[in-house]
Parts: C-alpha cells; sequence; structure tokens
C-alpha cells in the first residue's frame, strides 16, 4: 500500500481499533488508526451521519453532484460502497482549463466503478458563458454559478425521478456557513441550515453525508481508496468571503481540536430551532410563473437570466 | 498638537464632520475625521452607550477599576468628562516589573486630574502571590486574578457604598469572548454577557461603558488626550485563548470592517434573550458561608484559596 504523507506521521503510534501499527493521527478525534481502520471509520460516520438525519428515504433514487473534485468524488465512492442506489450528475460549465480536465475526472472515475453517469453542458440549456452571465445578471460568478446549479439538479432529479439530490458540503464548509451566518446574524440562513433540505412542491429534497467529516479526512480517504480528482481550485473561486471563514474555522481547529464538529453539531441540535424561521421569506415562495421553481419573485433568477439573454440576442 | 500615526492618515482628506483637514481614517464607520470631532465623536458614542444600557443611577457614585492600561485609563479620562461622579481603584498585584509602573501611571494620572483614587495591594487581604495562588488553587494565573478581582471590586464597592463598578472592557474584548462562548455555545456565559450586569444581594451593579468602541479608537482617543498609561502587556497573559479570538476578530473586520460592532450589538438587542437563562446555576447562587458574596458552592473562590492558605501556613 501507498505510503500517505500528513497528517500520517511515521513514528510508532498504535492504532486505537485493532491495536496495530498506526499512521494517521486525526487531531479532531484524538484518534491514531490504521489505514484499513480509517477507512471503516470514515464511511460509518457517514452512514452514521444520513442514519441519524434520515437523509435517505429506503430505496430511495440518490442523483449525486459531481464536479470532479475531492468532495463529490469521495461522497459517491462512500455512496456506492455502503450499497445505495446512486447515479452521477455532472454539469460541464465550460470554464476555460479547468472544465475539460473536470469532466475527464468524473467519466474515468463512472468508468472505472462501473457507475451510471449523467453529463449535461451548460449551453444545452444556457446561451451564455458563466461569465457573461455574471456580468448580464451584475453578480459575482461564483453566485451565478450556485444559482444555475441548485437549478439545474433541482430539474434534472425532478425530470428523472430522482427522491433526492446528495452534494458534497462537508464539515469545514458547513461551519464555516455557520460561522459567517452568525457573525452577520443572518436569520433566515440560520434557519435554513441543515444536512436536509426537506423536499416541497417543485422542490427535489438535498442531503449533505459529509456534513461532519472535514476536508482533511476526505483527502486521507480519496488517497486510501486511489480517487483521482481535480486538484485545482477554480478559477473564479479567488477572494470569495468563504474562503476566509474557512481559514478561520481551521485556525481555530489548529488551536482547540474538535471546534468545528461541536460547534456546528450543538447548532444542529439545539440552537438551530431557536433562530425563528424567516416567515416573511418562507410564505412568500412560491412558484416562477415560467418554470414553476420555487422563488420568492415573480420570476426565479435562472429565468431571469435566461430572458435578459433573450432580449441581448 | 502632535502628529499621530496609524490608523491617522497624512493624504489630504476632509474631515465628515467639519469639513476641515481630517488626519483620522476609521475604517469600520467609514469615517474620515480631524482629531477634534474625533474626541468628540469618541466621548459621545461612550456617553450613547452609558445611556442606552441605562448604566448608571442618575448622580451615581461610580468607582472605577483602574489597572494602568490604556482602557481603564481612558475611561476614567471619559468619565471624568462627562462630569460623572467617578473615584478610581487600583489594586495593586505585586507582579513583578509589572505592578510598580502600572501603579504610577495610575497615581500621575489622578494627581495630573486632581482625581480620588483609592489603592490597595493585594498583601492586605490574601497573604499569598499571584503565582502562588495559582499553585494552590491548581487554576492559571490569570484565571485566579480575574477571580480575586471581581472579589475586590464588589468588596470595596460595597465597604465605601459605591452605586456601580465600570471596567474598561470594550468592543474587542466584548466580541471576541462573544465569539468564543458562541464557538463553544457556552449558554451560561451567553445569557449574562451584557453592558450591564444587574446589581443583586451581596452583588454591585457592574457596567461597561466602552463596550462599542474599539482598542483601536481607545488608542487614537489616549494619545490625543495625552494620556500615559502602561504599555507592557501583563506577563502573565501569554498564550490566554482570548487572544486567539482577539487576533481572529480583528482579521474579520479588516476583510469586512463593521462586523465587530454588528455581532455585538445585534445580539444584544436580538438575540442575547433567545439563550435561556442557565437556571440551574442562576438559582443555585447563594451567600458564601464566610463572606456573603454570591456562590454557587459552599464558599465563595476567594473564601477557598485564603482557607487553603491558612491550612498551609
Amino acid at each position: 500500500m501507498r505510503t500517505v504523507q500528513n497528517p500520517l506521521k511515521s513514528k510508532a503510534m498504535k492504532c486505537r481499533i485493532c491495536g496495530g501499527s498506526a499512521t494517521i493521527k486525526l487531531e479532531s478525534h484524538n484518534l491514531k488508526i490504521c489505514e484499513k481502520d480509517f477507512l471503516k471509520f470514515f464511511e460509518q460516520r457517514v452512514e452514521s451521519a444520513i442514519k441519524e438525519y434520515k437523509m435517505f428515504i429506503p430505496k430511495g433514487r440518490i442523483l449525486v453532484a459531481v464536479s470532479g473534485g475531492v468532495d463529490s468524488l469521495s461522497l459517491w465512492e462512500v455512496l456506492l460502497r455502503l450499497g445505495y442506489q446512486v447515479v452521477g450528475y455532472h454539469l460541464d460549465l465550460n470554464i476555460p482549463n479547468a472544465s475539460e480536465p473536470a469532466l475527464e475526472k468524473v467519466q474515468a472515475f463512472a468508468k472505472a466503478q462501473n457507475a451510471e453517469l449523467i453529463i449535461e453542458n451548460l449551453s444545452e440549456f444556457l446561451p451564455a458563458s458563466l461569465e457573461q452571465a455574471s456580468k448580464i445578471m451584475k453578480k459575482p460568478t461564483c453566485a451565478v454559478c450556485g444559482m444555475v446549479k441548485r437549478y439545474r439538479f433541482n430539474r434534472i432529479a425532478g425530470e428523472k425521478k430522482f427522491d433526492v439530490v446528495a452534494t458534497g458540503h462537508h464539515l469545514d464548509d458547513e461551519s464555516a456557513t455557520l460561522l459567517g451566518n452568525i457573525l452577520h446574524w443572518q436569520e433566515g440562513y440560520l434557519t435554513r441550515q441543515f444536512p436536509v433540505l426537506t423536499e416541497r412542491e417543485g422542490m427535489i429534497r438535498k442531503v449533505k453525508p459529509l456534513v461532519f467529516v472535514s476536508k482533511e479526512e476526505i483527502e486521507i480517504y480519496a488517497k486510501l481508496r486511489q480517487i483521482d480528482f481535480i486538484r485545482s481550485a477554480c478559477p473564479y473561486s479567488k477572494g470569495a468571503t468563504s474562503i476566509i471563514y474557512k481559514q478561520i474555522i481551521n485556525q481555530l481547529e489548529k488551536e482547540m481540536p474538535s471546534t468545528k464538529i461541536f460547534f456546528l453539531k450543538t447548532f444542529f441540535k439545539k440552537y438551530r430551532a431557536i433562530f425563528k424561521e424567516d416567515k416573511i421569506l418562507a410564505n412568500q415562495l412560491k412558484p416562477c410563473s415560467q418554470c414553476g421553481y420555487l422563488t420568492i419573485a415573480e420570476l426565479c433568477g435562472f429565468c431571469t437570466l435566461k430572458n435578459k439573454l433573450r432580449e441581448k440576442a
């Protein structure tokens, strides 16, 4: 087996599970563990988050959104190994120098696993690049990209009769988002931040099975499972506020191990409920007059974008 | 008038208040201001926090706890200038190389202002140094020091018939504490974090008039008011967790100006109330059987320490 570097220490350590030689040290769990037991430990923790939050309907059809990055490919791998009925969905965003290698990684993974994969290209339903859409909407590229992806995940899952969309959001993502939402007391977002977004009229159920595993753990998992993923960050992600919160939350984790998981889990268990549902927003949600997607405006963001592009053409 | 460096910029800027030449730039308020108007702005903001939170009883006698540092001496200066009936209290902690110069600064300030000052020495009521007390209590020196100071502030204020004790806690202190309490969901602390701790049997009212001004603003104020304070940090403060939170909150403030004040003010106004009072703790608070100070145990921390020292002697 390959040697895995950092945070796998070479010094003689005992695996807490089997008593054999441990090569991995997880400060957040105060745990020294061997590679074999790490894989079990990781997969069991994903499984237990799925069960605890009742993410999937038994025998439910799961659509997993895969970008080609380490998070989503690892999620796909775990879900397949746990025996779920899961199909991959990749949206090719036509980002220069980034989208082509991403698509290749996703296709290679699906082929090696003999797993079902749906591929769509942005151009099939949007006559513009993300950069053009960003300009026309006067919004950052990341915001437009997120909007388009959420819209499309929901749409394709509905059309192909999936029960749930699973995404690769992990502990670092979710704890950093929570930190940002609390620092700015974003009540609406605080109420809605949860590992499961329940289905409603026009909206497919959405789940985050990796919510309690960290980026570091996912990277070790991917390395041990020999998952080949795209390593470069999206060229549009530079300077995103979410990156600052992630740096901060990881700085805190380093000083005080297990801060992230305690912060997030306790919020879900005890404090999320006390932030009142943003009632105005919840009541105002109604189907988009053009496509039926839930929105607070007359038209959803995606249809607004499409109309603007049509006017320009 | 002296030139004041950083964050006082030399580039031609207009004062937003008087239209004259501004030398101070406050990113958190998106404000360029001249020195004269900064002093007014600063003192008005302290005054408005005092009024908004009804910190003082009209004509109340205020005991201000002064360490000799920039925060507490600036607080004393502002309270005197605002016309309050205020007396300084300095506790000489006998910390080698630190306490002597601190006492000198406090005495010099009182003399120059012709202000009343009460000085006590730790040895008058505790037959041990802070380091010895820390060892005997098996607690960090900062924890023991805080306990002794809180106990003594309350005691002296009660004996000398003051209505309220004012401390120099500022925006950076309070927002950093809030961040730490939220990250670890310290419900009891969250309920009690407020600019005013109301008086109760055996407990003098405590207030924090600097709660909405930042350390940076206090330093500018002290410089402009020519307050001479002790500059070196307490030798025992190294590695304190509170320092990590302060660094983080200031990092966020730099990236997103006014994060600190929004985070803290909104918590006080809207969210503090939703964290249930730590009822068990509140109900258990009863007078110490030895001295009458409120405590959750049979004996308060200070009497426990005194008894332990007596046993050892």
